[in-house]
């Protein structure tokens, strides 16, 4: 059974982005990323903290704009619009959840296309479907393709199951597999909670991809001997023996199903890692598209 | 077995059309549908024609816009911006296939989203993809579920399979059957040509839809008992028996599919007929939204 090490891979993207920020800067450009928190969820700080050391440890330009929970939907969209013009910006986050008075849809419409780098806009939807190579790609949909192409699991012709189908994972990642080319071509189904016989169909993956918010919810009947696991959950259950109380797991029941599997992903240190590698990797892909510089 | 009859359905469906056009225009609202034309292809101009025939019957107001096929780029995409300022055209649809030098991705990006009644526009695809009711979903794929829902075929939690990841029928239908609600929450299977063991995977499908174009490639082995199929394909083989030297089949081998399923549609007279049918149903949407009637 092999380990899908996503900290090692998750460096190794960055240690790419490195070389690829410092050929960029010989040539005039300084990739630059913004991120946009609104409130002070602490959760949402953590990741904001870790995206900006992340920028600044790789030499990226960064931009931190930290906003009081009570800013108003316009005020907000005033701050986009600034970082839309901005030519030292290339790529704008704004970080999720936003307060419940801010109508987060409209934000992410808001922001250029051409620097949404977390994948959200309607207008990159529309390209992830088809097949357009500009498409900016949700970055955890990105990091589990990535994790198969790292560990050489061949996904054309593979029978791939999504368990989850939102718009953060489940339908993007469905696109990106079943699309043409490297890490895609894959024949993809999408299982949900009204799915019948859901450990049935779930047997039938060559690559199954749990991403429902259930802590532990895979078990090893849901899983064939010798599959692929890739567990894209993130949960917290509360475990008093814990220094904070509480303990990360993902929708895969590790200990149970990790026998049964050719490869696995554990949690956390699966997935999770490869999200902030895969935000670098698409702020330098706006950058070289807004500067024409070729990838 | 039952046979899925498209002629009735689309009749109905129509029938259903001519009430709400004469309830609108009770309103003061006349719905307008614009079909362009580009060059003297035979097929398209048969097409075109049975479009604004049908609105004509149905009291729809319609405008059929024929350009030579030298037209350019340029000169369509004013046609285009004139109708999009129309106020008494709420639908437009540009006939496809265009003449080869015109940039046909740049023409449906020009219509206005709540114009596109054809849904091919990036606004569209994405709205399908976020399962907004405000999406114009593709006629072909709409065509299919409403099939499924007259005759009283159940989706939710049904394991689809569909052959096909083309922008015009496969991905859109998968998003359309695995949305939540009425005619969905499918567990959905796209499979294409690099899928492995074809076969197989389609014996799992309680509904299997295809949407290849390869006349007749779905025989007895790829189908359940029991299962429901719809065919999407319309191909033409030459047939030196029939009056044109020609014959249209599908993308199933009838003959050898229907003995083992619980129902399928026939071709033609399955699929096809629904096309027009969701497309003035589509307008009559465009009507609405463009007035904020209810629908």
């Amino acid at each position: 059974m092999t380990l899908i090490d996503g900290k090692t891979v998750s460096r190794k993207v960055l240690e790419e982005c490195r070389a690829d920020i410092a050929a960029m800067k010989a040539q005039g450009v300084v990739p630059g990323l913004a991120v946009v928190i609104v409130g002070d969820n602490p959760a949402s700080q953590a990741y904001v903290g870790s995206k900006v050391r992340t920028c600044a440890d790789l030499g990226l330009f960064s931009r931190h704009i930290a906003l009081p929970a009570a800013t108003s939907q316009d005020d907000l969209l005033a701050v986009v619009a600034d970082l839309n013009a901005d030519p030292a910006v290339h790529g704008i986050l704004v970080q999720s959840p936003p307060p419940p008075h801010i109508d987060e849809a409209a934000v992410v419409r808001a922001i250029r296309p051409d620097k949404d780098v977390d994948g959200f806009h309607p207008e990159n939807v529309a390209r992830l479907a088809l097949e357009d190579p500009a498409a900016f790609v949700p970055c955890t949909p990105l990091g589990c393709q990535r994790l198969l192409i790292e560990y050489g699991i061949e996904t054309a012709g593979a029978r791939v199951v999504i368990v989850g189908r939102s718009m953060i994972v489940g339908k993007p990642l469905a696109l990106l597999l079943m699309a043409r080319g490297k890490g895609g071509d894959a024949t993809v189904t999408v299982a949900h909670s009204r799915t019948r016989n859901l450990p049935a169909v779930c047997r039938d993956a060559d690559i199954l991809i749990a991403a429902i918010g259930r802590p532990e919810f895979v078990t090893a009947d849901f899983v064939k001997d010798g599959a692929v696991v890739i567990d894209v959950g993130i949960n917290r259950v509360t475990d008093p023996s814990a220094k904070n109380g509480y303990r990360i797991v993902g929708d895969v029941n590790f200990a149970d199903v990790s026998p049964r599997c050719a490869a696995i992903t554990p949690v956390p240190g699966g997935v999770g890692p490869m999200t902030i590698a895969m935000l670098i990797s698409n702020t330098l892909k706006a950058a070289r598209l807004q500067h024409g510089l070729a990838s």
